[in-house]
């Protein structure tokens, strides 16, 4: 398997759920072939978890250069972490520092060559703070780290691909954070994204309004005139195939049935609750406007099930998947 | 078949879609077979439309004690439209005005006993208030007529049922105007549609957040603290047996599970937007907190292509079969 198919796996939290669905989704035999993975964490949190998961699993130090004992899963040391500083279900300052430097290792990997993508699993924010990481979450973490101005955060499922103009804001103060800009600049990350890292040649991209109806023409609200038009009309002036505004509850099922490569939406909850009315244990989170292909499983630390064994894999499985076929096609194209 | 299966139909706008789709959806042998109509509004207009869609249907005059001729639709005609008066895709006042007296006559067929229950075709609210209506809609107007102070839309599907606290404001009003009182008030309304016309005996009913992850303890927001959870323990106080502030994208997966019997939402997308993915044809709205059953199919007149043929009659089969069943049920349960 040529070095360009490895995927940088970051621990994420080591005493929430992050190591146990990497184990188990490695563990998936559709994974397995289809990956080569470079664990970037802590050995002993490793060993540890296949141990309490009953996997047959051995781990060795990854290096460069270096071989590997045949079978064992290559680990990219970043801390060495006593037992009591990775408890499931208790967080601590050394695991979140742990969980940092995981990160910073991975996108190091990643940006110089040794591993073609990263898959971050999930991280306590508080605790990123804690260690020292001055940034709201694992996004805005990574958008510093490789320089990227706009990003955003596109869920991806096998029937709907979204992208959020706005994420995590009081629904009473999305109208007025709106801008022509923003929403301009959600299209255009989107478009790229699908054009350089899905291989869509010409994406289909469909665009929600703020307000019932898409506004029904300015009698439920003015931001579609005002400021989502434009945008679109921004954008078609750039050749993106752009359309809407359109009213969310006619676009989804439009998407839905592929009338659109992806929907940009304008906040939160009209975007993720159709997305996960679809795709609720497989959707994979992909950060379009990184340099990097990144991706992530669309869960949290869930530190009240750590350990249990009882968390599901599934979102890992496919964050690991996507990577994995993205950075493949991408070689392809390339090739060609 | 019994006087109490009747069901009585209004034609709404005649310009509109609503005779087509009516007719239509009347021809579905499993509609046929469990209804037994009365279309209120005009005998020419249904010819005319039975006509162009080749339909080989034909009509007499209702009236409470007569006979009809054998295979006839029985029609309640309260309007004589001339051709010129309902051309389709041609809004006229006569056409509101005959809309308007179909909707009235319907309502008194059902609340003096003659019709078990009402379905209404699609109306052009402009023309409706043209002819004299002064209410912004449909439900508004029926509310009046029944006497009732507090209904709300509940948007019927085998998977869903979703409940709406504010309909039609733009977004940026959602916030401030909800209250306690309004969540209150939709969770009670909710409940006893749920009870007296579902049949449901212990009715579970989620209730969503506002804000992104409901809030998430404050950090989005604070409507879920101060309006909402105290809204839900209200009812809770009523032994209602609600359930929330629930984060919007988690709450329909786990109600399509089964999980709850209805969702009280609190604005348009946030519930239509996942209702309508799982049900864009067949969903039905039913108007919850009027003293009698009344469903209407989930679309408007659709002028442009009213008299085309092209119209889908899934919706209005389904308000047809939802209204035959919630009459059928009830009648059970009063034998019993």
């Amino acid at each position: 398997m040529s070095e360009s198919r490895q995927i940088a796996i970051s621990m994420g939290d080591p005493t929430g759920i992050g190591p146990e669905v990497t184990l188990r989704a490695l563990d998936r035999p559709g994974v397995r072939r289809q990956i080569s993975p470079i664990l970037v964490g802590d050995v002993g949190v490793y060993r540890r978890t296949a141990e309490v998961l009953k996997l047959p699993f051995s781990f060795a130090e990854w290096t460069p250069s270096g071989r590997l004992p045949r079978g064992a899963f290559p680990v990219r040391a970043v801390s060495e972490l006593t037992g009591a500083e990775c408890r499931p279900g208790r967080p601590t300052a050394a695991g979140g520092r742990a969980a940092h430097a995981a990160i910073l290792e991975a996108v190091r990997l990643v940006r110089e060559g040794q591993a073609a993508a990263l898959v971050t699993a999930p991280i306590n924010k508080a605790n990123l703070v804690a260690a020292g990481a001055d940034v709201p979450g694992h996004t805005e973490l990574l958008a510093s780290l490789c320089g990227a101005d706009t990003v955003r955060m596109m869920m991806v499922g096998r029937r709907l691909r979204v992208v959020l103009v706005t994420t995590h804001l009081p629904l009473a103060r999305v109208s007025r954070t709106l801008s022509r800009r923003l929403v301009f600049d959600t299209i255009v990350v989107a478009h790229r994204a699908l054009r350089d890292c899905f291989g869509i040649g010409r994406p289909r991209i469909g665009v929600t309004g703020l307000n019932p109806h898409a506004g029904e023409g300015g009698m439920f609200g003015g931001e579609e005139k005002r400021l989502i038009a434009p945008a679109i009309r921004d954008a078609r002036g750039r050749r993106i195939d752009a359309r809407g505004p359109l009213a969310a509850d006619s676009a989804f099922p439009l998407a839905a049935r592929g009338g659109f490569h992806a929907l940009v939406c304008m906040y939160h909850d009209q975007g993720l609750g159709p997305f996960k009315l679809l795709h609720f244990a497989d959707g994979v989170n992909f950060t379009a406007g990184l340099p990097i292909v990144r991706t992530s499983p669309d869960h949290g630390t869930a530190h009240d099930i750590a350990g249990k064994g009882l968390a599901d894999p599934t979102s890992m499985s496919e964050a690991l998947r996507l990577a994995a076929r993205l950075t493949r096609e991408r070689a392809t194209r390339r090739a060609a």
